[in-house]
């Protein structure tokens, strides 16, 4: 529901390597009476005192003696202490760290992944990542392991809303049983690897549609269980080669839709499980109905009746309806159409108990700074508007929601009932004098608590959409390098109160480098006028906010101009490209790290959203990849071609999103215009990195960005003076 | 023949891009008559005129005003002027460029590849290197489409030996044509695109055995036609990653043994083509019949008799027989076995006009230095010995061979005759006086003529096996960095007087370099002692001779040892690694271009040929491979950890002999001990580069070695001191 979906994300697993044991999905499952009490569980991460040390002009005499090494980063006292709390049937269980002692065998296992039975008898148990087969019962072991599979991959397996229902699935196909006990049965059978996929996520879903490798919703009373069926038949397959660990390396192939080609096709479906089962379909709008779409949302709203999202292909239609899961049709209930795209997809709407009304954020206008997402109350149609600012995230049929209302930097848990008329209030705004503006929430099944994690607080006073990391002994009077971080993904936020700690921190604090992040047009939470003036020109208005947000930069004295690095990944990486080609000579060094080259080769759910449909000639598309034009090319051409500028890029190759696809083809243009370049390349790494190349990655980009932004040796006597060699 | 075959070569193309229009494999195909008269072509290429410009001490006045650069090795007068001179029925054809005009059609095409039937009324032409399936005849064209194969890519096409005999292969099976006309005739059906291999080689026979993509021979009478059936079905595949060019690019994969797994099965047969056609086996040596065994030479002595040879698979026993064609029966003529590996593998032997006789050069003791190859005459067995030095290939019955007897960086041409004693004479002597003292020479098939060509001269007087280029305005009193070129494949020969020019002759020229060469242990033509060294110990000799040439190079005035480059390739990448792993303190700087790193992981017929098969428990291998000891890798994570240093990767994703696979276990192994590097790659590139890839290849190597070798800037005072930062 956050921005964060629209970007070309580098963090989610490819959907192989994904397992989870999930568990009952929280707050939205029973709508029992309504709140009274909340108590507030604070679990105040480390990050708070870790805060304190960041290194910002208010920091100044606190850093100042002790300075970060890359090496710090990886120290124990250096790892974010996360209780990793979560809610068991509305109380709250905080667990370091779970053992298991499994008493006939003798056996300790130490529990990464696990998840109590809602009879808090059992415990569904991972002991192995590839191997999640065992549920512990006290002293009693089973394996999930049905006939009909054999030497398979466990994908996943969940307890279901009461008792012992267990859920599970081997070979995209859904497993079932009403007890550990009771035999496992088989709820779909068209299930194929890389092809046809039963409760379970393709690539596209999981990474662009759904943000969940999930695809199936228990009904509240655990009678019905829905279910996607995606079917990636038609699907084109990307092929991701190996080249270590074997005499002969085998890569893989998995369906990945282009921008334009053909897509998955999704069906809905609903399963009884009380008495014999029966499937049903729901069937999607009359006027989705026989053109591409994708499901967005999927949630039961009473025992019977679930909330379902469609979008047409090109995303600027969605339809919520609300389905009879007993006869399978479906009424519609909302239509959201927009000029460019719609945003906040597969936001989850808030049902009162009797169905009747439901919550949900719609864009509204605001004045000349465009629209901007706030709560509606809806009956049948629009009923009542909700208050200002762009919502985040709506609890518990609207009493709670986290808003960006007081700094869009921030946020905070806001309360506001639907009975009477009084206002709305901040909860956490007392606990922020407590240094805390960025709060997380989750609420329990119950909706009597709330676990709150805050996760960092505000330092900064200017209202410009930019942030400015200053190295711990900062004065006015000394000459800085400066590194512009760019991220810039459609949505995304690279300017908030959350804290940060990464590679760069070591450039500010050893290494006297200023850094600066920028939340250009573009961007998430500030409006849709903001975010949407990317729709259909990606790479040029992002580029040209950055670059005025060096020049501001560039006009404060104590910056040394001949020093300006930028570094971007992902969407990141694409930019900083598209700012070479514009105006490189302003850099002498740049990073880019799995950059994203050409729109055509990525995600068809992402391409298509901002750029559209491919046309028959794709200018569209020509016109924002990387070295498309001539005259462009040449810049970046004759800026790696300047003896002191070096253009440096990082990829992976089983990065599965941003395919090493989009660096080869960069390369080959680099090549043809003669322009230079290095790399390093992580074979046989995707975006999960091992700690020993997250390791040496942290310590070659501290590397470059050092030895390029460090002091020149000679006495520098004008800012214009290129004395280094 | 000569000991190039023995490196891993980065000069071949992959199977499948490999077309060629063959034509009439020349100068041992008939055997009339004893020679009389000899008429010398000499086709005295630019090369001459080049090697005069060539920056050595000699030529240091007449090239210090013009200095030579990357962009000048492509300038047309830089290309060498091939007249490409070949040889029909005994008359010499200078071809600059055909052009072929087609009269019905009004078609001008550019005859790239062309061959004249031996009636010399037809010609055999390809029009596009993928599509090579028209006979021009004059005014008529045919294609070669038999009704069998559709759509399908021709992979040779060649006249045969007399009159329109044409031979034809698609989808690996062979097509023969009694005259352009006629239908073509199906002679193998087994033929199976990367499984079965009929008349044309696969892989390990293309790269490795034969160093030909062709496996068939013509008798001399064009009534028989013998050819290889090599069955790769048990050979497991390599996969060769794409990544551009479409949008989903699809990689391929093609049979490839690697060190220690299952060979491709070889057989050889011979068709009858008059009357109706009819294949008989030619049967291995009863001591191969029923072991892994390799056929290495197939040669027609007369009519119906053909010489083979068959080596076994450890590579240390081969056998030469005379098969009768009418029978398939083979008899043992020669046996040669070794403590080693059998070096001179497909040596062609010469026969006598009645067969009774053959001439082979065999090993031959000689004092301290080892065994040198001589030239033998053989009735049975050995029975007259030849003269001394090593002789590189054989022409006409033993009248004609090139020799190193002079020099072994020189390459002269010898007459003598086998009647009389007359001691042996110098035929290209005389011309040596010319400046020109490496030659190569092609006889006519009549024996008549012959094209010698001139391929370099004596530029040294230096005994040692190590060749120096000094800059063009060398001094003794001045101080320079040194770049040492690696080769050191095992029989191959870096100091010879072949003329050189290549990306590094500009550093030498431009950037006041010096280069040096040496031919350590395991090189070739200076005995098999020197070459056998390294059996069983890949990587260690040859190791200690390149810094042994350092050491020495070191002690010399004028180089500043803190400026030393270290650059290899295939092979010489190997050496390069392991030279850094045991002292990269010498280095300042190195470029590994696609190395090798692990010979499990290269072409078993190269691996097991110095190395044996693998052990149960591979450790001959493993002691071999880069960053196999603990020490040693530590010694290469200090030496890229130095601020100064820097390795450089190079590498191609297309490489079908040395895999990329190397530089990716390289890259591991340099992340998991915390090492530096950079790298370029040139994706969807083997060993033949598009022009501007190599354009860019060769910028990059000399700005690379112009960076790390320059003179410092500040004044140096010490040797010692390190004063560049």
């Amino acid at each position: 529901m956050t921005a964060a979906k629209e970007q070309p994300s580098q963090k989610a697993n490819p959907p192989q390597q994904d397992e989870d044991l999930g568990g009952v999905s929280p707050p939205q499952r029973n709508w029992k009476g309504i709140i009274i009490a909340l108590l507030v569980i604070l679990a105040v991460c480390s990050l708070i005192t870790m805060s304190v040390i960041l290194l910002t002009p208010a920091d100044n005499q606190a850093g100042s003696d002790t300075k970060l090494t890359v090496e710090d980063l990886f120290k124990a006292e250096f790892i974010v202490h996360d209780p990793e709390a979560k809610w068991i049937n509305g109380k709250s269980a905080l667990f370091h760290q779970l053992f298991l002692y499994i008493f006939p065998r003798s056996v300790t296992f130490k529990a990464t992944k696990y998840s109590i039975s809602p009879d808090m008898k059992h415990a569904l148990f991972g002991y192995d990542v590839k191997e999640v087969r065992t549920v512990f019962c006290i002293v009693e072991a089973w394996e999930l392991d049905p006939p009909e599979v054999q030497n398979s991959r466990l994908q996943h397996a969940a307890w279901g809303m009461h008792g012992q229902q267990l859920v599970y699935i081997f070979e995209n196909n859904i497993y079932y049983q009403s007890d550990v006990k009771s035999n496992a049965l088989r709820l779909t059978s068209s299930g194929k690897e890389g092809v046809v996929f039963n409760g379970i996520a393709d690539w596209l879903y999981e990474e662009e549609i759904l943000q969940s490798h999930l695809t199936h919703w228990w009904s509240p009373d655990g009678e019905r269980l829905a279910f996607l069926v995606i079917n990636d038949s038609i699907v084109p397959k990307m092929d991701l080669p190996a080249f270590t660990g074997a005499t002969y390396p085998k890569g893989k192939q998995y369906p990945y839709p282009k921008a334009g080609q053909p897509n998955p096709v999704v069906k809905l479906f609903v399963v009884n499980l009380y008495g014999p089962t029966h499937t049903l379909e729901l069937t999607p709008p009359d006027n989705l109905k026989n053109k591409e779409h994708y499901v967005v949302m999927v949630k039961w709203v009473s025992k019977t009746k679930a909330a379902v999202r469609w979008m047409n292909r090109p995303q600027n239609v969605s339809i919520l309806t609300v389905c009879d899961t007993t006869t399978g049709a479906c009424s519609k209930r909302h239509e959201e159409t927009a000029e460019a795209w719609i945003s906040h997809q597969n936001q989850r709407p808030v049902f009162s108990k009797d169905g009747s009304k439901f919550f949900l954020t719609v864009p509204v206008k605001q004045g000349g700074r465009g629209e901007f997402h706030h709560i509606g109350m809806f009956t049948t149609h629009v009923s009542q508007g909700g208050s200002n600012y762009g919502k985040i995230k709506v609890f518990v049929y609207c009493r709670y929601f986290l808003s960006t209302e007081y700094s869009t930097r921030g946020r905070q848990l806001f309360s506001r009932s639907t009975v009477d008329l009084l206002p709305q209030r901040c909860l956490t705004c007392e606990l922020s004098k407590a240094h805390c503006t960025f709060f997380s929430a989750e609420f329990s099944s119950n909706h009597q608590n709330v676990i709150l994690s805050c996760k960092g607080k505000s330092v900064m006073n200017v209202q410009l959409p930019l942030k400015i990391y200053y190295p711990p002994d900062f004065s006015e009077s000394k000459h800085y390098g400066l590194l512009l971080m760019v991220d810039g993904a459609p949505g995304s936020q690279a300017v908030s109160d959350r804290f940060h700690l990464d590679w760069d921190s070591v450039l500010v604090s050893s290494d006297n480098v200023i850094i600066v992040r920028l939340d250009g047009r573009g961007s998430g939470f500030r409006g849709q006028r903001i975010l949407q003036e990317i729709h259909r020109r990606l790479g040029t208005v992002e580029v040209q906010d950055q670059i005025a947000a060096l020049e501001y930069m560039l006009e404060l004295p104590f910056i040394d101009r001949t020093r300006i690095g930028v570094f971007g990944q992902g969407y990141g990486g694409y930019i900083t490209l598209m700012m070479l080609q514009s105006t490189g000579s302003l850099f002498k060094c740049a990073v880019s790290m799995s950059p994203v080259t050409d729109f055509r080769l990525y995600a068809s759910a992402f391409s298509e959203r901002y750029l559209g449909m491919p046309l028959r000639d794709g200018s569209q598309y020509q016109e924002t990849a990387v070295g498309a034009e001539k005259a462009l090319s040449q810049q970046l051409n004759f800026w790696t071609k300047c003896s002191k500028c070096s253009l440096f890029i990082i990829s992976f190759f089983l990065t599965a999103n941003i395919h090493f696809q989009h660096t080869a083809e960069l390369i080959k243009s680099l090549v043809k215009v003669g322009a230079n370049y290095t790399m390093q390349i992580y074979p046989d790494e995707g975006h999960c990195l091992s700690q020993t190349s997250v390791q040496h990655l942290f310590a070659t980009l501290t590397s470059f960005f050092r030895e390029c932004l460090q002091e020149p040796m000679l006495p520098l006597a004008e800012d214009e003076e290129e004395d280094e060699e």
